[in-house]
């Protein structure tokens, strides 16, 4: 028998949705409140456009925008009586809340968070493969029956992703450490840079650069983000302010006299930085693993960094990560390779006889 | 005439400008307080070590950590009468006003800061083109001669760098804001982590890999660097600290109310952010230019990654930049290559032609 899935909503998620559960088997219908939406999304593979007479869906997937979520998912609650809802918000608590204020049968509803976004927004930017490998978190309230959850974990393993389970609060809580309080320091970073002398900007290096990648994302989005996950991100905040001023207060004593103790709570904020940073995991969910980094300087031609990574192949090594960091004003790039230390020298020798010219 | 230059200090950056000047025709003398490590430095092509009866240098560069740089700077300029004497510290007007208190003589001190570093330190991690295409700013007092700057613009240059020209203020301003607060914001949100359970940092996605990449830096190295540009980072860090205050302010009252006027806060603190990124120059120094990017799913093995780039470098395209992301728990990477829109239709093609799976 197949699962009869109805999509709310065919933006980029929804879309991306209906075309990983149209490969998978599943008998997916697409609504959204622009007729024009829905016609791309199913002129891409996504689904039928659903009409008042179709059969009644096994599971309701509400993928519209954090602040409708919650009033989308109980009416969707109230429309189909024998449907488990779940929604794709990226805060948790609000969408519950609201959906419990609105007294809908709380049983059926299941909340997820797939961790898959793009720069590009809308049907058109939507890929099957798109929560591939992913971190899809699902996230049952209190009332949730143990058939609603076990069908959205099905239904997020079916799309692709990889399923973790949290409760709502947990889930606003690491999401607010891990994503939403990383955003406001990149973009108050980067805000920094608004005021300053072009001569000052371009002295800018890869550290900023990378600081300040996420600071390009959508003010519209990030505003209904944080709105929705207000109160845990104002938690985390608040810790990072206080121990913004204690290095301020530490700066001043510094650059008024010597300072007594100050260089201490400047050398433990980059200490603690240290510590927390190395808890990230590495690639494949695994323990962080420290790799030995080969760098190769790579003339800026087509064909060279490709040649390069040919013969990285050839030498049997696996990258385990690659970066490419261009020099300013210089006519190549450094491709910084990270390997396993084991096989770390074998490289380097390799490439060094291939005719690389090595930097690190 | 071969230029004379005496190196103090040799650690990264002093071995390495030492590999470079040698290569360049000039000869270098070698001095450090540890016999250890000068002999290294010889030992890796830097230069000679430096005997009591050796001829006077044209150019002294004290490569010294930031704290010492002036003191050593004075002594440097008091021993060789005739000599004009630079460093490479990172903070330019504590080291300044170190040597004026000291009573050296301004016309022939001109600092430098060659915005190179590594993520290893020492002299066995140093290389001759450490330099290469880097900005190097040279940093003239009022009182420093026209020929004393011109003689370190020339070394600058001899060594790879990419000359600019500031002020002691005008370099520690800029750094305070593309290099120090970038940091500190880093390890603040690094720091974060520490407290949180082991499934809440397993969400961590490719945003806070970036913004907290610089927070595993030295934190021995970095509290001298903030301390010695405290005045200019506390200025910039009181702006971001009122900010982040009217950010919590703003989370606090959606969290408690309705927070009229509250999302408008967000959400010009995120344009702000947009608009501070757009500043940061592309590669070679030029104004950034807005890539394309296509996404390529690689599978996890020997090879695969250099088979893409070669076939990126066969249909004759020129990558602009790489990155490649590790799906949690998946056997393969993705490859985000960005090129010049005008090829991007063509490269996608090309690839999919010889049988790779885009994914965006």
């Amino acid at each position: 028998m197949t699962t009869r899935v109805r999509i709310v909503g065919t933006g980029l998620i929804g879309t991306s949705l209906g075309i990983a559960l149209v490969r998978a088997g599943y008998a997916v219908s697409l609504a959204d409140p622009s007729p024009t939406a829905v016609a791309l999304a199913r002129d891409l593979g996504a689904g039928s456009v659903a009409t008042p007479d179709e059969p009644p869906p096994d599971v309701v997937v509400v993928a519209a925008p954090p602040d409708v979520a919650g009033s989308v998912v109980a009416r969707e609650l109230a429309d189909w009586p024998q449907a488990v809802v779940t929604d794709v918000a990226s805060v948790k608590v609000a969408v519950l809340e609201d959906v419990r204020r609105r007294g809908a049968d709380l049983r059926r509803y299941v909340g997820s968070h797939p961790m898959a976004g793009r720069e590009r927004s809308g049907a058109v930017a939507a890929r099957g493969d798109l929560f591939d490998g992913r971190a899809w978190v699902v996230v049952p309230s209190p009332e949730s029956s143990a058939e609603a959850t076990a069908l959205t974990r099905e239904l997020a393993t079916a799309a692709g992703g990889t399923v973790r389970t949290m409760s709502p609060r947990e889930h606003d809580a690491a999401v607010a450490v891990v994503s939403h309080v990383p955003q406001i320091a990149s973009s108050l970073v980067a805000g920094r840079l608004r005021d300053v002398p072009d001569e000052a900007v371009a002295l800018s290096g890869q550290g900023i650069r990378d600081v300040t990648r996420v600071a390009a994302s959508d003010p519209q989005l990030w505003t209904q983000i944080l709105a929705g996950n207000a109160a845990a991100v104002a938690q985390v905040l608040e810790q990072l302010h206080a121990e913004l001023g204690s290095v301020i207060e530490a700066l001043h004593a510094l650059a008024e006299g010597d300072g007594l103790g100050a260089r201490e709570i400047l050398a433990r904020t980059v200490a603690h930085g240290n510590a927390g940073h190395a808890r990230i995991p590495g690639k494949h969910g695994a323990a962080p693993t420290s790799y030995d980094v080969v760098v190769v300087l790579v003339p800026d031609q087509p064909g060279e960094l490709g040649r390069l990574l040919h013969d990285v192949g050839d030498a049997g090594v696996n990258l385990e990560d690659l970066h490419l960091e261009h020099g300013l004003g210089q006519p190549f790039g450094l491709a910084e390779i990270s390997v396993l230390p084991a096989v770390a020298e074998r490289l380097a020798d390799e490439l060094v006889a291939r005719g690389w010219r090595l930097h690190g």
